[in-house]
């Protein structure tokens, strides 16, 4: 595992607690702008009976959908996190790495009517995910990935993939560990699609309802 | 007819001297920063025998593309720039809107291995010209756009599609009128791909080699 996957994956047990408050909180300010609503208007458009949340964090998705009678599930890397969605009411989430999904079809086996991944695509990897995903998404279902958007977040640097360092300095907590996370250009978003055998459907573009800039960039895969 | 698009054609007839001159005089900075190269290297990848240029302009892409061997053939809207193409060496190539080529399939027929369009999408309707060179693409054949990269392009006016005016100032060299063109996002783009029946495999976001910015967005497409 490389320096910049062990150190996120840390950071994910280290901040637990701080991440589990921002975001019940609502001190993320482009989730409150609109990338939460975003994703569950995504998913909701599927129409699914069941849905499957790969990196669901405290739970706050599998909440929303499991209220619109949807049936839920979730798997996030940090056992942290998954016990605090359990305590807040979803009884099916597991601890489990990317890894661990691919390798062991049995756990949250599906197929689901959607597999969503909200900003949790964050490692220079996306295939293992992508692939353990994939496996999971019933016949016609659908597979929706929202992430950093590649032209809001390349900032003054070149426009180019490579490992970036959040500190979480905007979310008005401290953290006590910053992140890398793997900045992807828009090309190379769609080149890991395809090799992952996977369509991109759409993508939508939510923005910001001030300054009319892109928020996240949402895909909406099939199975290819 | 719009009275953007009205005017879009009308400029390219009125400028065509001045963009004959800037084309050939190599005074367009993307184009020598990497656009041109972008374009030729896209379509010799797909190693066509049989190539069509629609909005060829003056010409330049299919004189670069004859002296590899290929047999090209050109379509323009502007008379004027047909002319000047034919004048520079190519036999083949037809004064002709994209309702023209849309409504005349025995124009320019083809199946042609690769069907090139280099910043020539300018219109609100791309329907219109997207139609009419899937029709003219081979079975295995490629359908290639170059164009303006929506993140590169909305200034810092809000993310939304729209007409803009291009007055070419930048090119140094005067041009009579100014030229409406329509702006669109990424996500504009793709929903254009899908509605038009055709696959995107990939797309190239070509940098600019000092910015590190992308010049232009090279969509690279198969019939779906």
């Amino acid at each position: 595992m490389s320096t910049e996957r062990q150190a996120m994956v840390r950071s994910w047990t280290t901040n637990a607690d701080a991440w589990t408050a921002v975001v019940r909180d609502g001190l993320i300010p482009s989730r409150r702008a609109g990338t939460d609503a975003a994703i569950l208007a995504a998913v909701r458009a599927c129409g699914p009976r069941t849905v499957l949340d790969v990196g669901c964090g405290e739970g706050w998705l599998l909440r929303a959908l499991a209220a619109d009678g949807i049936t839920v599930t979730g798997t996030d890397v940090s056992p942290e996190l998954v016990r605090a969605a359990a305590a807040a009411g979803t009884p099916d989430v597991h601890a489990a790495s990317y890894g661990d999904l691919l390798h062991a079809p049995a756990l949250a086996r599906g197929p689901f009517d959607v597999v969503v991944c909200n900003f949790a695509l964050l490692d220079d990897d996306v295939q293992t995910p992508l692939a353990a995903m994939r496996a999971r998404t019933a016949e016609h279902g659908a597979l929706l990935v929202q992430t950093v958007h590649p032209w809001a977040a390349h900032g003054d640097g070149a426009y180019r993939s490579g490992w970036r360092t959040e500190t979480f300095d905007s979310f008005g907590r401290s953290f006590a560990e910053s992140m890398p996370w793997y900045y992807r250009t828009m090309s190379s978003w769609l080149a890991e699609i395809t090799r992952a055998n996977l369509r991109l459907v759409h993508i939508d573009e939510p923005l910001h309802p001030e300054t009319g800039r892109p928020l996240s960039l949402l895909l909406h895969c099939t199975i290819a």
